[in-house]
């Protein structure tokens, strides 16, 4: 290899490190103060970095909120739907869903909580690209949610009158209460308490799976 | 009455209606840009007022998001609470709660859905007297649904092994799934699912209370 591809490579592997590092810091930024909170000029100073740098890696205020959810979104991959996938198919991969998400919220990840459930609601009014790209990744969780559903009743471990879309809604809607009430208080009971109410929902009785 | 008493009383008239009419747009705007985008200078754009008229009411930021939180609770007490605290006590004081929650997502109150949906979710990590207030109002409503749950358990419409506060947490987490996927998707279908879930949660099976 010559030295001048030695150098081509170090300098790409370099700017992707601070790629990764600003998105990094988007991303925590943006569950304190917002997707639209979310400047160039804020986030060059809590990076230290001048302004100039960050237009390099972004060109727009558009391109940075884009690669910021793409970004939020592969941690929550990553975080909560890899170890549901790789669950028990069924009743045992909604519970590693919901599991994975108190645990994400407990090891506080972000300073503000969920990005998706901050997101959603800031982002809901907001047509445009970035609102498109969030509701894209959020009905991706739901569907998959979903699924996990369907298998579970064609399981039998639950009922055959079960709606997954209600039951979608339920379980969307105590991991959307625990973050609150978790993010508004600082109260590390709640997460426990999700913990029972998502056990009790699912008809699972013992601890852990 | 004197001539100078009625102009007197017509001046303070007007500048409380002129008060409202700031808090109306600035509860309506805050569902969409945040409590924290909320500038007097963009408000003052959306009422075509001056900047300076503004400030003759709201000396600061921090004054105007205090009172704008105030003006939301006084609606959202009008709109949802007094109409459960007006049903017979018990579960349908939390069927009419959640019901009046829909309905006031369904009218449209605010372009932007519940307000301390959002304002929960934005604010919790911003501790100061703002966040407070929005923590102070959340908490109320909370502990409402636990003193109806409490009661509902007393006149054994509910089971005796049911924990206000993990019902608390669900019905919570319903009302916040449905305002969310209302905003995010322009669905009013989810209205009527949050309706059916309630009710199959409280064991309610007739129709409308």
């Amino acid at each position: 290899m010559t030295q001048h591809a030695t150098r081509e490579r170090r300098t790409r592997s370099d700017g992707e490190r601070t790629r990764a590092a600003i998105l990094d810091a988007a991303v925590k930024l943006s569950t304190v103060d917002g997707l639209e909170g979310l400047t160039i000029g804020n986030l060059a100073k809590s990076l230290r970095m001048s302004k100039g740098g960050l237009y390099a890696h972004f060109g727009s205020k558009e391109e940075l909120q884009l690669a910021t959810v793409d970004a939020a979104a592969a941690i929550f991959t990553t975080e909560v739907v890899s170890p549901s996938l790789s669950a028990q198919p069924g009743v045992r991969q909604l519970l590693a869903f919901c599991d994975s998400y108190f645990d994400h919220l407990e090891r506080r990840t972000f300073p503000g909580g969920c990005f998706f459930a901050g997101a959603t609601l800031e982002m809901g009014t907001h047509h445009g690209p970035v609102q498109e790209r969030v509701a894209r990744f959020h009905t991706g969780f739901i569907q998959l949610i979903h699924q996990y559903i369907r298998t579970a009743v064609d399981n039998h471990e639950l009922a055959e009158t079960e709606d997954p879309r209600a039951l979608a809604l339920e379980l969307n809607g105590v991991l959307l209460a625990v973050d609150t009430n978790f993010v508004m208080y600082d109260d590390q009971t709640v997460l426990e308490l999700g913990r029972r109410v998502v056990r009790r929902r699912l008809g699972v009785t013992e601890g852990d799976s």
